[in-house]
């Protein structure tokens, strides 16, 4: 009887544990990367609060929008893909036709590697390329080309393709947002067309949900095309990126993501907080050189804002279990 | 032997021809307002062969994007109601602050009715009154009072609530669309923001899915708010609709429909026929002068370019059964 009892109760305690493993495994499939520290918890504890009926901060699936911005954030950015893309683009002319060869700026295109390593000296030199890879074609023509890059280009930290710099656990965070009803958008200061050739295969992001800097276009009615023009229609970077949040979903965001880095970011999620529901801020801080990079800005203000407006930080080093699929640089 | 032959000769008549009817009122329950007549059809088989899977013209779902100019392709624009809303704002103005009413342009409102009718003779006085009811105020302030203006103001034609000069036809037509997989937007000149504050309810369009005209907004981080400026970010007319269609869609819509009237849709259809897929173009020609307006364009480009470029117009008088909600302008 006695053992029994002793059975039963560990019979009791078993099931009880099961349950109670059962119900945190699941939400660590969902966000199965991120470490269960703070933030993965804030992160779990306000999508409960906002997809609870009951809940006195509950927001109607409709108003569940997520912006985050893509370098750095989304993916790696040392160095930027668009900026490999450039010089990928320029060396690719140069081998079509070897006469540029000689001539400006393509002459100058070895000045963008040191050590074997990709590194913008000259600014001016460096939006010079920018005007001639990324302007004058057509839509169709520059899509074919960034779908080109990603082909066949490797990162070069790791030496992998480009859709291994994606971080793990965004992945998993943007798709535990949409089980839970969100709208997810990347807001980023990358050009829109280029990030839109991989943003729904890397990302599961749709076209019409990517938020970028624009070029003009020129529209001509009897060809039927769109050809780039010379002209910004919009950089997407600082106040741009609440502004053009506000153009194209009509409110702010309630759930926004984005990295310490060039500062760029805090306009978007400060913008956030305007909304009307209850919103989350998350803040990437890249401070894992070991599996990623270390860096930092000069003036700090990325972190700054979040201390003042309550934001919260990830450390990749803490918070991110694996950063990477497959862990593909550890050093 | 023979009667019941007889008999059950009638008997397969009638389930063939209940089956038969059964279809076609499907179709009729969808599209209930619009007349059989040789546009309905095309939609329908338009409709029919890109959601078929083993059709060569097959459309992937998330490629189905359907594009509506607003003023005169979803509503009646005798007045144009956003015009109706520059008077009216600042008449309100007036009433709140008596003393506004001997001063410029304030005393000049009265020139925008002749015989009751509200007319604009004067383009450069009416921007006036444009600049001071649409701009200097915060994005959440403008919305409020345009929220009010719909709820208070009747159309003159008819003396009806703003929501009864929707056209019922349109209203199915969206619906249909939506049945089959497509994302509905809005493509018009009128002001975003003035848009969003009834697209929902109206036409069931949510708020990120509308594209209209844009003013600058200034944003300021400290208290939060987003501030309308007096400079234009995009006129969404002519060109600009082929444009702003591709920064919102990243690529054409492939359903199109605008009106004749200022020619102001003609390259917003051209441009979804850019689309790599079997494209649709409807334009509404506004021939009824009993049950709505008859006016046309001077120049008659609208119908000029649905000709060059095999567009289906849509005659009002001809093709729509019922125009409004509970046929309300009949004269």
């Amino acid at each position: 009887m006695r053992k029994n009892g002793i059975f039963m109760l560990f019979f009791l305690l078993s099931l009880m544990l099961t349950a109670g493993t059962k119900k945190i495994s699941t939400v660590n499939d969902e966000l199965s990367s991120w470490s269960n520290t703070k933030v993965k918890k804030e992160i779990i504890s306000y999508i409960n609060e906002i997809t609870d009926k009951n809940s006195l901060y509950f927001i109607p699936e409709d108003e569940r929008f997520a912006v985050f911005d893509n370098d750095g954030t989304l993916w790696a950015e040392k160095p930027v893909p668009e900026e490999m893309f450039i010089i990928y683009y320029a060396e690719k002319m140069v081998r079509k036709n070897p006469k540029l060869k000689n001539s400006m700026p393509f002459n100058k295109i070895k000045d963008f590697y040191e050590n074997g390593k990709f590194v913008i000296k000259d600014r001016m030199l460096f939006d010079e390329i920018v005007g001639i890879t990324h302007r004058g074609m057509t839509k169709d023509e520059f899509r074919k080309t960034a779908e080109e890059f990603f082909r066949e280009v490797k990162y070069p930290k790791g030496d992998v393709p480009m859709s291994k710099i994606v971080y793990q656990p965004q992945l998993e965070l943007m798709n535990y947002l949409r089980k839970n009803g969100f709208k997810v958008y990347i807001c980023s200061g990358g050009e829109t067309e280029f990030m839109r050739a991989i943003s729904k295969e890397y990302y599961g992001i749709p076209e019409e949900q990517v938020i970028g800097s624009e070029l003009v276009f020129e529209y001509d009615e009897n060809n039927n095309t769109m050809t780039r023009n010379s002209k910004l229609y919009t950089d997407n970077n600082g106040k741009a990126k609440a502004n053009n949040t506000l153009y194209r979903l009509g409110r702010p965001a309630v759930f926004a993501v984005g990295n310490v880095g060039s500062g760029g970011d805090i306009y978007m999620l400060r913008y956030s907080q305007a909304s009307k529901y209850k919103s989350f801020q998350l803040l990437i801080n890249h401070d894992d050189e070991k599996r990623e990079f270390l860096y930092n800005e000069k003036n700090g203000i990325s972190l700054k804002w979040a201390e003042k407006y309550n934001w919260n930080v990830v450390s990749m080093k803490d918070d991110w279990k694996q950063i990477f699929p497959g862990q593909v640089f550890s050093n």
